[in-house]
């Protein structure tokens, strides 16, 4: 199962909206066949191993991390291949997250024969596909909100200078970590005042930019790099506007409450559109408000050894916050060091009211 | 050395003013004795170490994490005990930080015809002192701070609500840090809001509030429980006010500079008094201080696994803060697990303009 694990990560970044699932055909103890989901579209991680398993496939064992699926997709359902292959038993980490399809594919074996077992890894195997198992329980994007401050906190000096409080190491590192997610997401403010790029190391994630208002600078990388992959996320009330915008990029229209946008609206309209995961890179108010609406899933805070400072120096997470300590909890905490700098990451336990 | 090392730690918090001092007499690659100095006004760690040694000091190997002392102290001097004691060598890890003494007993043994060696684990004994070279290189007291904070770097929630951020191990810790300087420190208004002991884990530290107004409150634990071990640092403006807290507790008069006190004033006068070394514990605007004045020697960051965000609540650092990255840098950083909290530790670089 752990190499099953392994295979499943090669494909890190790049399956969505699909999950990462390796598979491994064992026989008389030995690897006879094994294979991983490349990308949506793609062959399956089964289909795959067992072809690489050939006649071998008969009598074995299929070790996968996830159950494998019972419907015609782009590929045909991997349950029936597995029964025609003759595999005599099919050891799964996790059930399947959907709740239309959890368990279905292990009784359809179990019916045709094929001994089932499920749970081996399951842990692991539910972190690896972390944005997956929200997607298909939620119906939303997994969200990871992401920072870098000084020691203390801040993300800006008194006179708002960011550039640069967290090292370069660190700045690569964040670079990586956008490879793993559909879309970054920033605040107007942010895109307007820095001109970012907002790409991965090795990937052109989709982007987007809150902007109520319609005050994005046309000038902007964002938009003159990305076109239609960048969304412009606005509010209702802007939907009769015209405005250049509306042909320069893709354009979603919100309902606003409490005064700013409604970003479970968002996040539904986005989701719609296959964007299954975001990685939420600030300013402080637009962090605020993905906590505030409690739709972080993940934190990445990189922490670099340095004191700014200063009662109007920006500190990373704005809008309203909690109003007491102890609301919104970090498990699975990781502490590792980036260059001189530190990141913590973690992922939210719930948010308790 | 790493022995006289482990046994000068032993003495850890207990020293001030004076360093601390271990010592270990070899003869024929065997320890015939060790010592170390145990508080001020008791044997320095040489002398109990020859002692120990008693005749076989002469031809043996002393090492020292500390030049010996040649003045007469409460103490003889060292030196003329080393040459006495007929021990042909001594090495020792540092020289004497005090600029008049720097040398001075390693010239006065070689000339006595005891062979000297100096700069064997140099960097572990400054450290193990950094507060006595700090003492004896700038004539003012080691000033470390210390904050207790989220993920996000606030001390407290927008309804000002600030316990508990981190846990009772990281509480408790943050006890034991206090048991290692002379005097703690907070702001008049952290004082009054919480009421603190401010006692250390094993000891009581002498208490400092800094209280430019006279604004402290006087059912306070602080003024109850410490009499004239509590220092209410004021202003000068204040000096020929008729209180009650003047018979209460001992109040230093400082010069006012830019709208607050003179931290530097206020840390001679306080060096004047032996007070070696401060743990400075809040609030944002006491620490953003003495981080503006560039009085800070090291930090103690104990950093929470939640977030509590809010563009209105306190981070740990307020007051003026530098006005671009960079200029306050941390070096010889630390970062250990605290129960689930981290604590991140690091020695102020230099402050850059």
């Amino acid at each position: 199962m752990k190499r099953a694990l392994d295979l499943a990560k090669k494909a890190q970044g790049m399956t969505s909206p699909n999950p990462m699932v390796g598979a491994v055909v064992v026989k008389d103890g030995k690897v006879v066949g094994e294979g991983y989901h490349k990308k949506a579209g793609m062959p399956h991680a089964e289909s795959l191993a067992i072809d690489a398993a050939g006649k071998n496939a008969r009598g074995s064992d299929l070790y996968v991390n996830l159950e494998p699926c019972c419907h015609t997709g782009r590929t045909g359902p991997c349950a029936d291949k597995i029964i025609a292959s003759g595999i005599k038993k099919v050891v799964a980490a996790t059930k399947d997250p959907n709740p239309l399809m959890c368990g279905k594919s292990l009784k359809k074996l179990g019916k045709a024969g094929v001994k089932t077992s499920c749970g081996t890894c399951c842990r692991e195997s539910r972190k690896l596909n972390e944005v997956f198992f929200k997607n298909m329980q939620k119906k939303l994007p997994f969200v990871a909100a992401k920072f870098a401050q000084s020691l203390d906190g801040k993300i800006a000096t008194r006179l708002n200078v960011s550039q640069w409080i967290t090292s370069l190491a660190a700045r690569n590192k964040a670079k990586e970590l956008r490879d793993l997610y559909d879309c970054v997401v920033v605040g107007v403010n942010t895109a307007n005042k820095d001109n970012p790029s907002l790409n991965g190391l090795t990937k052109k994630p989709l982007k987007a930019v809150i902007d109520p208002k319609l005050a994005i600078k046309p000038s902007l990388k964002l938009i003159r790099e990305n076109g239609k992959n960048l969304f412009i996320l606005t509010s209702l009330k802007n939907k009769n506007k015209r405005s250049k915008l509306f042909d320069k990029a893709t354009v979603l229209f919100a309902k606003e409450k409490n005064g700013s946008l409604d970003l479970l609206d968002l996040l539904e309209q986005l989701y719609a559109r296959k964007v299954c995961s975001l990685f939420v890179e600030g300013g402080a108010q637009t962090l605020g408000l993905f906590f505030d609406a409690g739709l972080v899933d993940k934190v990445y805070a990189f922490i670099a050894p340095q004191i700014i400072g200063g009662k109007d120096a920006l500190s990373a997470v704005g809008a309203g916050g909690v109003a007491k300590p102890g609301k919104i909890n970090l498990k699975s905490m990781r502490v590792e060091m980036v260059g001189p700098d530190i990141l913590v990451s973690g992922d939210v336990k719930r948010y308790l009211k």
